[in-house]
């Protein structure tokens, strides 16, 4: 065989304890290696309405259309944005975070007057922030929110900014990037209109697809725009008519992701949704116990905390990067690192998917407890296994 | 193991002699099944710097920077009309197709002045109508065109059209989905500022990523635009910090896609470009020596016909989507139908990357030799293989 200058992939298998992408089940794997076929052939078709079932379910809406976007998660959250917004309409985004920053980022791209409703980074935002920042403007085109703020660990809470929505004529757009399947969310009964997430997180599948949720009051609002979006790609009604009962063309799915997705959905609805959600919760507050038994402060409010990725502060005098490197070195785990103004004072642990487990959680903890006392930092030896295997037991 | 009411995917092998996708060679799939790993960690990143490296050899560039985007190839046509067009810009796109339609609207879409010179459909644009068209306006910021027109099966002769491009200081744009490593492309000699391609196609890689190469000069417009592009997920600046040396975070890439699109580029280089655009050369004309010999029309002129597409002038009184009907139900083998202008006129038979051989050709002549009388078409049995054995034979 002729030989290049470029090397077989050499990638080691790592426990992939950070925001993501998180470990993948071997029959995701495994439905990757099913053959490509024609977009628009009989046999693949099922795998389209397959995963708009499914995520249907996921999200729990009987009235919105699902679809997964032909690329990553952040551009799910850009094509609602996109096909919704356009120049002289106003936006309300909350902004208690990097994601949330992105979210504004976005709108502001197509030409919309964008408020951000500034929050404090580890908090929640309350909804009357929301209320006040309605009051001033006479007609307020969409309000977008970051359900799980991966940049701070914070589950935002949604009903009550939907409720206000809805009194406002707004649509209410939702980045649920890093909560679906992890955290409950309930499109139909919150009166969600757009939502969009990750193939890469909770869902566990690698990264490449933009799962979402259209209202059929965003779709009336798409079709009723003065000018069509800025992007034909993430144009939202196009992308529908693929998605929907006629299967139009559009443009060539990646079929190999869609595949993934597909049987990791099936997994998804093997779990239950709510075995799935409970076992992220259970694992995450395992986390949490033994990180502080190690002295360790999770900087996350108490009170809205995500399961899905555990903010901890770096105890004064540690390098932060170094931990991280003996981990993935001799660990052969990832966490991740602070964004944003957290840059350099948080780690951010994940517990996402097939991650979630409680074995990956004594494990991450042992290692901590190994690796933090050579970088100076006393750790009481056993205390963190103790208390996350209690908190198992008890939860 | 619970049951839920989706059953396991079930798609059948096919041999895809289409528009694409196309078949995928073991190699590619295996790649698939490398474990994800995050994005910014030091054993990914050669991954993407041998892409990097592996496309500026295959597009013939040292100049530009090449990436592959996190969507398909149509995101990389848009991401050109969107990071380098504003409004108040005028462009120049030729049209003799319908992907040259849909790159024109994607330009449209970014609030620029579009004129589309009109060409024939069949027929590859005269540079001179390019010519005319500058001669009338005073500043034009871009060019675009299709390279392998994919609805037509015409492959558009691209260095003089480069040339009135630097002349007139207007940035020269590409659409190579369809032809890249299936047909010479020389970015630098010729003067390409930003092309673009599928994974899907010739690479013979399954859909999902958009190759492409950005010069300096198109870099440069980009920085100096009044206002950023309206796309966050498409603008090449930012994409291009993460595809650069320094890896700058922009989205989670998917990097099971780019474990394939690595492998695919490693087998592109194996064989040599030079072979590849050879073996897609012979092969194509043996299938329309066979096509002919079966008394049929190849109806792309001859002077500029692809070896990727091969339009194919469906005879009077023939049911179309029959015949291509039983090719995928009883010979498991796919061939696209007609688009736009050409729908219900032509099959477009597609010979790229892995299912280009010799092999594939001799069997769908022989499919067609089969099933054309029992539609009522009379042929010469044999003389279709006779033709293409021959072809093969002499090339």
């Amino acid at each position: 065989m002729p030989q290049t200058k470029f090397g077989e992939i050499n990638i080691p298998s790592r426990l992939l304890t950070s925001t993501g992408p998180v470990n993948v089940h071997p029959r995701v794997y495994k439905a990757m290696m099913t053959p490509v076929i024609g977009y628009g052939e009989a046999p693949f078709l099922p795998v389209i309405d397959g995963i708009s079932s499914m995520l249907s379910e996921v999200f729990k809406t009987k009235e919105s259309l699902c679809m997964a976007l032909s690329a990553t998660g952040s551009a799910g959250v850009e094509a609602g944005m996109i096909s919704l917004l356009e120049e002289g309409d106003t936006a309300i985004i909350g902004s208690y975070g990097f994601f949330c920053q992105r979210m504004a980022e976005m709108a502001r791209r197509q030409g919309a007057t964008v408020i951000e409703v500034k929050g404090e980074w580890g908090k929640a935002l309350p909804p009357e922030a929301i209320s006040e920042e309605l009051k001033k403007h006479r007609s307020v085109k969409l309000i977008g929110m970051v359900h799980a703020e991966t940049s701070t660990g914070i589950k935002q809470p949604l009903d009550q900014i939907a409720k206000l929505a809805i009194e406002h004529d707004a649509l209410f757009v939702v980045d649920a990037v890093t909560s679906l399947s992890g955290s409950n969310i309930e499109v139909d009964n919150w009166g969600i209109d757009y939502i969009s997430s990750g193939s890469q997180k909770c869902l566990s599948v690698p990264p490449g697809l933009a799962p979402c949720a259209v209202s059929p009051k965003a779709m009336a609002a798409i079709k009723s725009r003065n000018q069509p979006p800025r992007s034909w790609y993430l144009d939202l009604e196009l992308i529908s008519n693929y998605w929907g009962k006629d299967h139009v063309y559009h443009h060539t799915v990646p079929m190999s992701m869609l595949y993934a997705l597909y049987e990791g959905l099936r997994l998804v609805l093997e779990e239950g949704m709510e075995e799935r959600i409970a076992r992220h919760e259970r694992n995450a507050a395992a986390l949490r116990a033994g990180l502080e038994a190690l002295g360790l402060r999770v900087i996350s409010d108490e009170n809205h905390r995500l399961p899905q990725i555990t903010p901890v502060e770096i105890p004064v005098g540690i390098d932060e990067a170094a931990v991280r490197g003996i981990l993935t070195d001799e660990y052969k785990t990832e966490i991740s690192r602070g964004l944003g103004e957290f840059a350099g004072k948080i780690w951010r642990i994940g517990l996402m998917g097939e991650t979630s487990n409680a074995g990956n959680v004594m494990f991450l903890l042992n290692a901590l407890e190994r690796i933090l006392p050579k970088q100076g930092y006393e750790v009481p030896l056993g205390a963190a296994a103790a208390a996350a295997s209690k908190t198992l037991s008890t939860a």
